[in-house]
């Protein structure tokens, strides 16, 4: 039994006002996850204001048995960082360590509080005429802490690789309270398994990220924007591999989209216009790079480019963004894939990935499965081939009833996109973590040999269970494959 | 009690006589590490056929409680692959796991079993318009799974980074004879905290590697190797910030040595040539090379840097290898540092890193103080600059008795070496892993917190310890740091 008065007690006294809360009304927007799928409740919300403070309080929750839930920035896609409703745990907000700590513009990298927000480090680098090589969406809330311990991906991975390519050192404390400091940026250290890769993606169930070293690059000099148009899926992906063998490291997106989901776009944006004349079975949206040294030959490489592609009939139409402005609006495009979607109706969503090369032939099955299964939805992918993660959306029938269609047939399809995925040797995450959302799914379907792995980790690490549980590791232990 | 009799009988069924021998003059080979600092006895040597058959040995022996050293190419630099003098181990070779399974060119990558030899990998890369980016002094011994253990490094690194970041995908063997099958390349898989990090590095003592999915990288259509002198270490150190400014993706290789050591080089060497006339306080060795696609702008690229290296006045000479004779030329000074070094007599050596940055002020204190500590010694460092790796070695005073001095004076300098560097925030083994070499040093100067984490992960993954017993992880708990 948790001794509540004592534990808020010690932990006022320790935080202080600024660190330790249980007003309803400050906490409240806090407690549900920002998609809004999710409430949850706590004892108190806990704001440290310094590593050690954080230590101080775990080993406080670690002698009382309260539970802990660290939260970033709440933007979060699997409410990961939303505790349950029993309103026993606490609420332990990283928002006050929010400090960048240095940068050496020389060595190109920055050591980070877990409270930065992405924004403020994309400031802080551009200042240092460098940048920061991850982006997404949410860069406006989400805190580099979430970003390390869900191991956000965004639309640079193709080049720069997920949020654990980024980590040069990490510090933070662990289950016990102890603090695992690993801030020294060594390019090789073979001591033993690398722990710091063990923290990255592990949603707060091993440890609290408290801060980081991350790599930085070189400002970007120059880029284009090139807007292509293909018959197939299958040559978006040539397309794809030509660029890699001709732009190489200067091909830092390849976006895809498929002419109906443009068409929705363009009817749901004011004012938007399609970049090409005609129509195409697939569209891609490919940014290529330089930094200074090699900004020169960015306009000939990607002229090159593009004649090839003609050349070995890859695409139907292409055209190169004339100006910044240009270039924007083609980004607009892609960015306004989800609200256009979801202006459409309600649909089911699903963050996904199979080995890269083989998504043409994944979509090309995926899709019509689904609309002849379930009659009158459409199935849409989108997203970044060269990952092989695609966005797979699949919308509701014309005139249902929301609520209850999410409830009923959007959950069987669901399940049965994610049993496809597995089928074909992919994830059912592929950036946006297990959290909440999909541990049972994770549990269901995925190999229990990995299952059992994660769950003698997680004891090991945490023996009583006091980070972040229910969230991610599966709670029984994993059923033999058939 | 290990029932030695049941378990060969079992044992010898499962693989047959090319899976199984006990003949001393077979094993000889395998039981002293390449370098004959370490001598083991075994059980028998098992070498299984297939991954289905290593984890039936797994099995085996998890349940007579029969201890394994996995062993690739016994080409390891710290000991990790030689199993204790007791006799009670079995080892494990991965030698007849030699399958190329598959090479998907235009996903560029391959998936190999651990026993295939990093040569012929290269070579299959290379019969496929592709390259495998990392290399070292052992390809021709060292396999892929012993490469994956130890997350190898070599002169790459600066650009591709060590194995771990060409793993994709690994397939292994795991304590309770269980298969962790995770050979599909997925490029963004957000299942929880990535396992497969977690083997890589590991030394054997969390599971048998077995395969691996591994990245390729287009072939080098071209390069430009470099010799440049510099008056100081800061000096070469700015050049290589300028290098990764002006030639970004291009730079491959930066390799540092000081004059004397070059002298060392070029009177050990027969026919060997300084590459400049004159004497420089240093002098770094760059290559920089380019893919099919980047090749024609390479020699202009070349010529800009060097122009602003000059311009700045960061070398004092510098000179571009006029043929691949010459470039090969230039690498041979560099790969004759070991053995000209050896030619001098008696030396202690360390694989040591501290942050990249940080290293000229590193070398700066390190060699005088050993120098200073240890009259008639000489200290010297030289190797990858821009991965804050140095090999530092400290040779014996003229005339000492070898093996004396090595086990008295070499002794207390490494121990002083570890330390420094463990002072630096540094680490104590930068590449070649802890194996038995320097596990009592890992345990007396790593972090208490990182070790006890280690220690937990070692116990929930195998439980029993017959996992590579010994190696890397420290045995008692650690003290706490004063």
């Amino acid at each position: 039994m948790i001794d509540t008065d004592a534990f808020l007690a010690e932990a006022g006294a320790l935080l202080g006002p600024r660190g330790l809360t249980r007003d309803d009304d400050l906490m409240r927007p806090w407690l549900t996850d920002w998609r809004g799928r999710f409430v949850g409740a706590a004892i108190a919300m806990a704001s440290p204001a310094s590593t050690r403070e954080a230590a101080e309080l775990v080993r406080l929750c670690a002698r009382h048995g309260v539970p802990i839930v660290p939260q970033g920035g709440n933007s979060g896609m699997s409410g990961g960082a939303t505790p349950d409703d029993s309103g026993t745990a606490l609420l332990l907000s990283t928002r006050r360590l929010d400090t960048i700590r240095s940068l050496d513009a020389s060595a190109r990298q920055v050591v980070c509080e877990a409270g930065v927000i992405l924004q403020t480090l994309h400031e802080r680098a551009d200042d240092n005429g460098l940048r920061f090589p991850l982006t997404l969406g949410g860069k406006g809330s989400a805190t580099i802490g979430g970003l390390i311990s869900t191991n956000a991906g965004g639309t640079q991975v193709l080049r720069h690789g997920s949020m654990r390519a980024q980590v040069l050192g990490i510090e933070a404390v662990l289950a016990d309270g102890s603090i695992y400091a690993a801030l020294d940026a060594l390019r090789k250290d073979n001591r033993g398994f690398d722990l710091k890769q063990l923290l990255i993606g592990s949603e707060g169930t091993l440890g609290v990220v408290t801060a980081a070293t991350l790599k930085l690059v070189p400002a970007i000099a120059d880029r284009r924007v090139v807007w292509a148009g293909t018959r197939t899926l299958e040559a978006a992906r040539d397309l794809l591999v030509l660029c890699e063998e001709i732009a190489g490291d200067a091909l830092e997106g390849f976006e895809v989209l498929d002419q109906q989901t443009l068409d929705d776009v363009i009817d749901h944006l004011p004012g938007a216009r399609p970049p090409l004349s005609g129509c195409h079975g697939w569209h891609a949206l490919i940014e290529l790079v330089a930094d200074r040294g090699a900004a020169a030959e960015l306009p000939s490489r990607t002229e090159a480019l593009l004649g090839q592609a003609m050349a070995r009939g890859l695409v139907e139409d292409a055209t190169i963004a004339a100006s910044e402005t240009q270039a924007e609006a083609f980004w607009l495009l892609r960015d306004s894939i989800s609200p256009a979607a979801r202006a459409r109706g309600p649909a089911v969503q699903h963050d996904i990935s199979v080995a890269a090369e083989r998504m043409p032939a994944f979509v090309a099955e995926a899709v019509p499965l689904m609309e002849r299964t379930w009659p009158g939805t459409r199935a849409m992918a989108f997203g970044h081939l060269g990952d092989g993660n695609v966005h797979f959306h699949v919308i509701a029938p014309p005139g249902v009833d929301a609520r209850r269609w999410l409830e009923t047939d959007g959950k069987r399809i669901s399940a049965q996109v994610y049993e496809f995925v597995t089928a074909w040797g992919g994830s059912i995450s592929a950036e946006h973590g297990i959290g909440q959302l999909k541990r049972d799914e994770f549990a269901r379907l995925g190999d229990p040999v990995a299952i059992t792995m994660l769950q003698s980790v997680k004891r090991a690490l945490d023996p009583r269970g006091i980070l972040n549980p229910g969230k991610l590791v599966p709670l029984a232990p994993p059923e033999p494959r058939p």
